[in-house]
């Protein structure tokens, strides 16, 4: 990327301690939260890759990948985070092209991971109950500029599923196994299902309602990260660390048995 | 995917245990190692989905995902596991599109998952100095089909880097270091490089290299995973655990301090 | 003990594995399973931490330590390893002098941990319902030479413990819920309960029993241990690591609340 | 113990959230750092196990336990942690009537757990070359009443042990390397030596030097513990964890190689 920033160019501000803020180019003086006044005319005709003094801070101007529109998201919601958003997108098997499901909306966080990555053919469908997280949601996108991907249902999911033909289904409900029958029904064959439940008893209650239809390869995770610190004196694990986000479960559908 | 299995189209079957095995339908009579013999014309006109008996052993047909086609791969070298491949994608914001390097190609695991995601249009860029290797990923990859995203080079990542402007480089050699200035010089602004290392000692080399080039989002992480076991009596950790894979090391570049 | 090897010593011989096997020095010869024939006249005047010969390995001699007498035992049930007996010794504070309950025996490797830390004066209750577990353990307990600390008992525990003002209770049984009542009733006022169970439904069972009754200081942990390789080119975590042993969930007996 | 609150007394105070303190029944009035004033004589003649509220805050009142002891001393220095204390203990087959040696004493966290242990016939001989820490782990050690298992001595440990026959030498050192020659002349035949370090390099300046003599069963563990959260709607693992403490590095001495 050559080109230097532009008028109505999207770009993301990281600070030192790695905070990201996705701000558009508007050409007028903004407030943007925890950053502090911009006057966006500053940054045009700059060089992606340079840094700004605003206030007492310097930032990174860069153009926002992936990771940097995750990040940068509002959270109302606890959001999957993208440790565990890439083991499903793995797992899942999304590719460009694939049309996935997900419920819910939440803050947006995993359906900006699914957007980016089955653009600019495929589509994520998003199903969530509650106008608060949808409208929220949608801000997120349109800041991350994957909208146009992205359709939002206010509909749930345990209720049932419209769509057929599904590469995959992504539950992040409180009770994913109301909708596994919707999920098996509404995938294609091959499809993949998957559930993120922080609680075993979640868990318990996914897989044994899974074990009822025609999945096979069924696996629940647990994914852990750790940082690694590499100091002056020496290399050791970081004292952070978190200890839990979420158990994923996942499923693929096959036909009922019929062997030949 | 409505449409039942047709003459050449590339076929994944799996067994009890998800041992996978991707065979093309030739029409032909095959011998499968691990699977037996078997007649491909019996396929044709069944429906993705549907189970076969070859010898004892019952296996369900399926259209390859991204991961069918990763875990069928046969192994040389040790490859990158899915799970440290999610990471990678996810950390270095590999999207459709984007153009990657990969040094070495190794059994072309990760390969896979790369040319998964930036395809259509997007490439992959592999370098390893082993013609075995190359000739060995390339089979593999053939059977993916996915030869046509990936550009392979038998060329030395430590030697150089020809190409300019990437997304991301992926480092799975055993002295990262020294292709660390070249993926700098390769790397577009905002892109990411990444190096895999089994050992510490990698690692802290790896990163104080880093440390002299403007980059930003230096992180090195151990992703770690475990299975849940949900058995009629409850639910508890698998027994069985990979103790270790290898340690992950990010890192992006920004232009030289200009503070403006 | 600068003393050498005399006649009725038990000794540990250790083979380049750190397989351990304890051999008492009768004067004979024996065969030792795993380790061959040997004529123990030739240990005699031998210094300790020398090494022997048998057949073609090569054995160190050792006075037997508290590790070696828990490595050495022959086992007959899923034994608790040290590394969770370390846990359950430090959190039920057991130490010499202390009466502490065990229930079951197993196979007597935690039996043999307690009782090398309460001796002289402390001792340990064994319960279990089978025969063979109570005479298998006995034999290793005698091999270890801590039989006279350890009283056995035929005794379900579920069923009633006859004992009082125990300093620990520790229940290693299917349906530890069942001796809740029972643990409280046997300990003294600030005693520990302790219960060992691999799945998730047995912790949520005995802590929901737990909190019943008066007890403080509850809770459960999973102690996960990984080991480091120092190898020429450098350090990393094991490749093989157990997933998982089991959950420890601890109490501490209070009275029933009465403020002044 | 049937007996109750006495004169003179050690009691511990433990609140709801586990913080504990040792208090001795002194028959006068006294602060409490983060409890409060408390006339000790209201204490007097009380039930062990009973609760008393001190200004707004409502305490268990029980004797001391080895825990308690540990998790009640005033920390000046970084303590190693009962969770990896335990596993010291265990793996050095520390026993009643052991003699062993720790260096550094930090807070005395470590030595009050292996004089626990050792106690009554054995003793802790504790090297510092710091005064201050000496003296203030002396008042942590005279709270728990086991000052008098412990010698205290104001020594360099990387200088020379003096001692000789230890049954174990505990190193809780930055350079534990300089003091592994001076372990293995102090060690009986037979014992052992740990290491405690958070580096990885440490790790291996330990490793590398105790292969230059005659030791056996050379082992770096981390230890790592997660807590499971029994909620009314299920469980789940602790969001909260500590990503590390420090690798303890074990060895045990035996003579140099000489087979017959």
């Amino acid at each position: 990327m050559k080109r230097n920033i532009g008028l109505n160019d999207y770009v993301v501000l990281i600070d030192e301690k790695n905070n990201k803020h996705i701000v558009e180019v508007t050409g007028e003086v903004q407030r943007v939260k925890k950053v502090g006044v911009i006057d966006t005319n500053i940054l045009i005709d700059k060089k992606y890759g340079s840094s700004i003094k605003i206030g007492e801070k310097v930032f990174h101007v860069l153009e926002p990948s992936m990771q940097d529109k995750i990040q940068s998201i509002k959270r109302k919601a606890q959001i999957i985070l993208p440790r565990d958003a890439a083991q499903i997108l793995m797992n899942c098997s999304v590719e460009p092209g694939c049309i996935v499901l997900e419920a819910g909306i939440g803050s947006g966080a995993l359906t900006i991971a699914l957007a980016s990555i089955v653009k600019p053919k495929g589509r994520v469908i998003s199903y969530d109950v509650r106008e608060d997280f949808i409208e929220h949601a949608r801000e997120n996108l349109r800041r991350a500029r994957l909208e146009e991907y992205v359709k939002i249902e206010k509909q749930d999911v345990t209720q049932g599923i419209k769509e057929k033909e599904l590469d995959a289904v992504i539950l992040d409900v409180p009770n994913p196994w109301d909708a596994v029958k919707h999920a098996y029904e509404a995938l294609k064959t091959g499809g993949y299902l998957c559930a993120y439940s922080p609680l075993i008893s979640q868990v318990e209650n996914t897989v044994k309602t899974i074990r009822k239809y025609p999945f096979i390869e069924v696996k629940t995770i647990e994914n852990i990260q750790r940082e690694m610190i590499v100091g002056e004196r020496g290399t050791r694990p970081s004292f952070h660390m978190l200890g839990h986000t979420g158990y994923l479960t996942f499923a693929r559908k096959i036909l009922p048995e019929r062997i030949f």
